[in-house]
């Protein structure tokens, strides 16, 4: 029995340029990140994560941002993302002329302290001046929450814990939450009951499905976050990026898998997936490497490139 | 809203062996074959498609099928299958102690044509034989039905021509009929609605979904059939195989991934997924290359090997 109807039409945050090439090894030009960000303009991405401003120490890879924002050609009507940790960040974001900033905590106490060294509490806290000049300075403000399933310190992370972090990230003023399936180990019911649980707490129209795919799980995640009316999700042309912290760890679900899943369910996303892919292979062969993503690397076949 | 209940327990058939290795190019030795088979034996399954007597003319690796057969070490309670395309397949399967028969068509009039030079009908027709000598030598029948969700010639396959097949085969005798993706194109709805023509036809407990992840659906799409009820799978370990007919047909889905999924869904299996694991490591390295499956090779990293 299938009762659950699907939402008519979704929206996907194409997140390759900037949590994609984050982490890759090899130092990636400006000019093909612009390349990269414009390609995926084209194909009609409302939202698109081009940059991250934090310090280049930490990042190296995402130290040209500020010439990406400068150098892509912007489309009217999508909202160019970054990445901020703090106030320095915020500054170089507005100056970059950013539509969104986006400000992260994680769900689990042990990644937090691991990662960020401070409690999730204390890297809510530290959000708060990032968060009212946001404001102050009309850019969209969006929350991203890690570790929402699974934790590679602490291991399992409840629900309950899932929905608190979403509370104070409302309470800061998140226009939008991702829900991140960081090291990427949920599965569909798991998925859905998290989903449930933190849409108790915020606008379920304004929550986001982010899915890694290192078990192989984040289409039928995806499919089984629809059922219960997820209607934002995250994807990474290509199935570029991963995590640094969890060994194995292959990586955001690729834009082209996720654009195949929904086209043939019949919902609506105003993006040309033959587009997508040609941006898959155009930053895959950039790479040097080929594309991660299965529906991409197929359709370029069928058609011989 | 999620209602649907899924199956508290559902059955997987190991098709590596055959389906999975028939078309590798590299000759693989039965001695190999053999502990292929052993090793995921001893991991539990309870169906193991170990082999195939057609002609070695047309599938070399399959040459070796009978010595496979005389040498596997057999786990009460697994029944070992074999693909037989005609009398003389049947009679050497008979002889090389096979438990169960398989015997195949094509939803598509197509593929059909194109892959046997016949009509469905007149493919169903020349399986007569075999279906009668499975039952009088008490040995069980199963039908495949291949390119049930779209063709690689003709493009879409309706569900009616799915169910008219499956009508052919259940009056054949088949004890089991698997409805197969065989080149991937599936999305969830789809595979619903086909599942439940079919299970006009014939009993939904007796139906199998065979997926392919060439377009990266196949774990959405067995999610979307648990929800319809289906409770028969095939996967194949390490992921091996694929369809020669189509190119960018990067195959089966992986057995590891499926495991996994059914684990965190709370579905049983009987199967031991570290020992799953384990054998696609081994055979992955026996043809010198990294597993397809990404919760294998998720779970192998995280063990260190």
């Amino acid at each position: 029995m299938i009762s659950s109807s699907l939402p008519k039409a979704v929206k996907i945050i194409e997140v390759g340029p900037r949590d994609g090439l984050q982490n890759e090894q090899q130092t990636i030009s400006a000019d093909v990140k612009i390349e990269l960000v414009n390609r995926l303009s084209q194909a009609g991405f409302v939202n698109i994560e081009a940059a991250s401003f934090v310090s280049p120490k930490w990042v190296p890879q995402m130290a040209t941002s500020a010439e990406v924002m400068a150098g892509i050609t912007r489309r009217p009507g999508t909202l160019y993302s970054a990445l901020v940790p703090n106030m320095k960040g915020f500054e170089a974001a507005l100056a970059a002329g950013v539509d969104e900033v986006v400000i992260f905590a994680a769900a689990s106490e042990a990644f937090s302290q691991k990662n960020i060294n401070c409690s999730i509490a204390e890297s809510v806290e530290r959000f708060r001046d990032v968060a009212r000049a946001a404001k102050e300075n009309k850019l969209r403000l969006r929350g991203a929450l890690s570790c929402a399933f699974g934790c590679p310190y602490q291991g399992e992370v409840s629900a309950d814990s899932v929905a608190s972090v979403v509370q104070q990230l409302r309470d800061l003023g998140c226009d939008e939450i991702d829900i991140a399936d960081t090291i990427g180990v949920a599965t569909p019911r798991h998925v859905q009951a998290v989903m449930q649980r933190a849409a108790q707490e915020f606008p379920i129209e304004k929550l986001s499905g982010h899915f890694h795919d290192t078990y192989g799980q984040a289409l039928a995640n995806i499919y089984a976050s629809l059922e219960v009316g997820i209607t934002i999700y995250h994807a990474s042309v290509a199935g570029l990026g991963g995590c640094p912290y969890a060994k194995g760890a292959t990586g955001n679900v690729a834009t082209e898998d996720v654009l195949y899943m929904l086209r043939g369910l019949g919902i609506a996303t105003g993006i040309d997936l033959d587009k997508v892919v040609d941006a898959g292979q155009f930053i895959s062969a950039q790479l040097g490497r080929k594309a991660v993503s299965r529906a991409g690397n197929a359709l370029a076949a069928k058609r011989g490139n």
